[in-house]
């Protein structure tokens, strides 16, 4: 039986409609590096969105098209987040810190037209000027030299922001599109082999955004000032700049200035309500504060993602600044909202035990199914003890990649997201390890970070990876790669005598390596393909000792 | 261009599922007069909802077939609530207040095959029993006569809900269904002609309950117990029981105690954190307050909706118990948020300005988009002045009626609400009359309900209604129909004078009659077509004064 609602395309012409009428007071504020602040209005951000659908328009960009940003966060980057999915072209947000061999093959991948760049990044894009052979034209974002892209090898003319929206007028008219059509494509890191392109729709840009408004996750409004510092190029900046135009927040954007001075001086200035960063970030502004007087107080709640933030990390904000940092979880392909570490609203707020909440990962978000499968595909419970590889599935959840159907990371319609953990019954996840770094011995799991944590807790240990390696007997054990710290020494065995009162006796290593230096990748993260090919090549000097 | 995006439908079954999973803790907490109140967690409301499914499946309720509710708010209601759409078949809550002939007419229309009836209804559905030739069973929620349906002319069988529930197991696997396809149906209340059915989609549902959970409106979390004092066959219960489940909020639920000493009772018992009610019933809690102690202190806030409620009652509720209660605006047709009227942030709470603001009709919700227009169909500036019909459109909006698609409804894919009003540069917009009542002079619009209202204002008028009457040269006057308090007195001059003060002099009714009693509806609103027929035979005495 059919219903009788209108068949109302959900899309980011919508979101911005809403923007621009309901809260067009609302602001876009650019820092920019100690004078006063860019200040725009939703109302010109909309203005100045249609201004550049218009001109791009006239470059030849049609319906499908991808224009492409290597953009800070700014307004600038913000019209264009609303004028490309509008006019019914795709916004592929390029990631600024790729190396140029992948930069150049994700251009080429998603067959970018037009690229849109920050004239501070001109030198970083014009390093693969010369093998993009699809882009029509670069348009530059500020008045900084554009010399290195003007002698690109296509003849591709290299124009002005700036200039383009004026010549162009306000009252671009946003076609109806197919909300299930592309809007934005966010390539993957690529840490596990060549990037990938997750196309997000109007559809879930939508729906994520209504997620970003609620009470249960973020739950921004009009009220709220967001100092944005999590990239734009990071999984549309979480869907903050999409939230906030259906909620009215005002939105603070950091520019190029990413540093902890820059960032907390926009904070007490702005009065910023919330920040959102990745674990490093938060770092720098916890170490900055350590010889700064900062001014936090008029931060309601400030979010983490990207990766797990430490309990000392949390535990210092609060000590200090009394800020509560909640802790997200997300991937590029989960667009990217899967959960938030809210605590259960029965937990007092600043105790232990409320910690020890927000250091789970997530708890599973309205909008997005969870489940964890063994090894065999079957299902575990959720009794928070089960340890299985999370599969999600859901409107802003990824099915596939741009021209790479991928069928390996997909299980009967679910998402492996390669991450491995338990669920508790109250939807509460912990992630325990990546999938492709967990050690599957004699039918169970053990959790190679929760080992290298353990023993990076050891005084003698500077740094430690745990990899599995084969076994007749149990599939795999792990071998423990350890970095002692100078003037110190310890024993594989007392290292062993360390763990076993840590975790089950089973999952204590009889396989030892000490070495330099564990290699790591370029964002620092240590990086096990050259332990196992090392390993593989019986490179290794490995100590067998008796449990 | 595709996205890569899963295409997952929006659902009342993914609803359910993540009531059950992430919040099966939360409770369904029904009233039952005064005893214990009866509790079910949302993993049993669960549970029962799908015995539910498959009981009815056994009576041959399949795929899109209407299963009807006669029920107050409770338990039984809210698992009728989840089983009847999830399983794919679709929920017809009656409103038990209807006329029999109405009450009739709507089970007919919809081809109500099942209908589930609370004992205590059993009475008011079996005057209607032996005119619904297409109901194959009726199914009894408790343990009281249900001799009276037993008689029907079909042969019908009258069945147990407790029996039938028993008599199943859970673990009903819920189909997958198109979104769009219909989850639920309700009949507008028809003041002004046939009652229309109204059908609510999966995907209109879903949308909606994750509006019910935006900060910017209700935002209701796992922290609320929410009194859901609307009735759940009101436009299902302003979406509280859906948002409920997806947000963890727990729910109260009064039953059949819909007395002024019951709710306030539950709310101090159970401490509810948010009641949701017509002003009628808030009106009713606070007359009773005057005669008793009330403890709302538990309560974050209240709403109310379906019909404008007068300044005096929120005063009283902000000054007596510290009480906001945030007005809403909806309809039927319109799922039914269209916008509430929460203050701009930068408002101070208490003073009168803020009430000025929570004045409002509302506030355009996130997911609405909304109009207003001319006489000649023009859209009008959101200036807070230009006067005109709302309209409305959206994903949760209706586009047509059940087998009427009704195109005088309508405008170029809008909904046109029938009521008259203003919106300002904010998206605040003010209802200032029914389109019905307005009065169209020399082409412009007098509000009839403002010339109402400030009659009512004269320590001599006990009733006024105004009705615009045909003019030769205005196109439309209005006649005010007044009703005087016993022992006072007034002229019409003297009324006129009264008003001219208050309104432009060229709005002030030159006819005047007096009469005994405004005739009313069946709610108790003022009737005016009683009123415009009694002048189109001159059956009223009319005053004509010079003005």
């Amino acid at each position: 039986m059919p219903s009788t609602m209108q068949d109302f395309p959900l899309s980011v012409a919508a979101i911005l409609r809403h923007g621009r009428r309901v809260y067009g007071r609302s602001e876009c504020v650019t820092w920019t590096g100690g004078a006063e602040p860019r200040r725009a209005t939703f109302a010109q951000v909309a203005d100045n969105a249609e201004r550049l659908a218009a001109a791009l328009q006239r470059l030849g960009v049609r319906q499908g098209g991808r224009v492409a940003t290597f953009c800070w966060n700014d307004q600038e980057h913000l019209e264009a987040y609303f004028a490309v999915p509008a006019m019914g072209a795709v916004l592929h947000t390029l990631n600024i810190r790729l190396f140029p061999e992948q930069l150049a093959h994700i251009i080429n991948h998603a067959d970018d037209q037009v690229i849109i760049v920050d004239d501070s990044l001109v030198p970083l894009l014009a390093r693969v000027v010369d093998e993009l052979p699809a882009v029509e034209a670069f348009v530059i974002v500020g008045d900084g030299d554009g010399a290195p892209l003007e002698a690109n090898r296509n003849g591709a003319p290299v124009l002005r922001y700036r200039e383009l929206l004026a010549a162009e007028e306000p009252g671009y008219e946003w076609p109806e599109v197919d909300e299930r059509s592309a809007a934005s494509m966010c390539y993957t890191s690529g840490t596990t082999g060549d990037p990938k392109g997750v196309v997000y729709s109007h559809r879930s840009t939508f729906l994520h955004a209504m997620a970003v408004q609620s009470a249960s996750l973020v739950g921004i409004t009009e009220a709220d000032r967001v100092l944005t510092i999590v990239p734009m190029f990071h999984v549309n900046a979480w869907g903050l700049p999409y939230g906030a135009f259906l909620s009215g927040a005002t939105l603070h954007m950091p520019g190029p200035f990413m540093q902890p001075q820059h960032l907390t001086e926009f904070i007490a200035r702005e009065r910023s309500t919330l920040a959102s960063a990745v674990p490093t970030i938060w770092n720098g502004i916890l170490s900055y504060g350590e010889q700064h007087e900062l001014d936090l107080s008029s931060l309601r709640a400030g979010t983490s993602g990207g990766a797990a933030a430490p309990r000392s990390l949390l535990e210092a904000f609060e000590e200090r600044y009394g800020l509560r940092i909640i802790q997200g979880w997300g991937m590029t392909e989960t667009s990217p909202l899967g959960g938030m570490a809210f605590p259960p609203p029965e937990v007092e707020p600043g105790t232990p035990e409320e910690m020890d909440w927000r250091l789970k990962s997530g708890r599973v978000a309205a909008g997005v199914e969870m489940r964890i499968v063994d090894d065999a595909g079957r299902e575990l419970p959720w009794d928070g003890e089960s340890v299985g590889e999370i599969e999600v599935r859901g409107p802003w959840i990824t099915g596939s990649y741009h021209r790479d159907p991928a069928p390996e990371k997909f299980d009967d319609g679910w998402l492996r997201t390669g991450d491995i953990g338990t669920i508790d019954d109250r939807g509460f996840y912990q992630i325990t390890d990546r999938a492709k770094d967990v050690i599957k011995s004699g039918g169970e799991w053990i959790s190679s970070v929760e080992l290298e944590n353990l023993l990076m807790g050891h005084p003698a240990v500077a740094e430690a990876a745990v990899i599995g390696i084969p076994d007749p007997r149990w599939d795999e054990r792990p071998l423990a790669c350890v970095v002692l710290r100078p003037d110190a020494a310890a024993t594989a065995a007392e290292l062993a005598d360390h763990l076993a009162g840590r975790v089950a006796r089973w999952q204590v290593p009889e396989y030892w390596t000490f070495m330099d230096e564990i290699p790591k990748t370029t964002v620092g993260k240590f990086d096990k393909k050259p332990l196992r090919a090392r390993h593989r090549s019986e490179d290794l000097k490995i100590e067998h000792i008796e449990r």
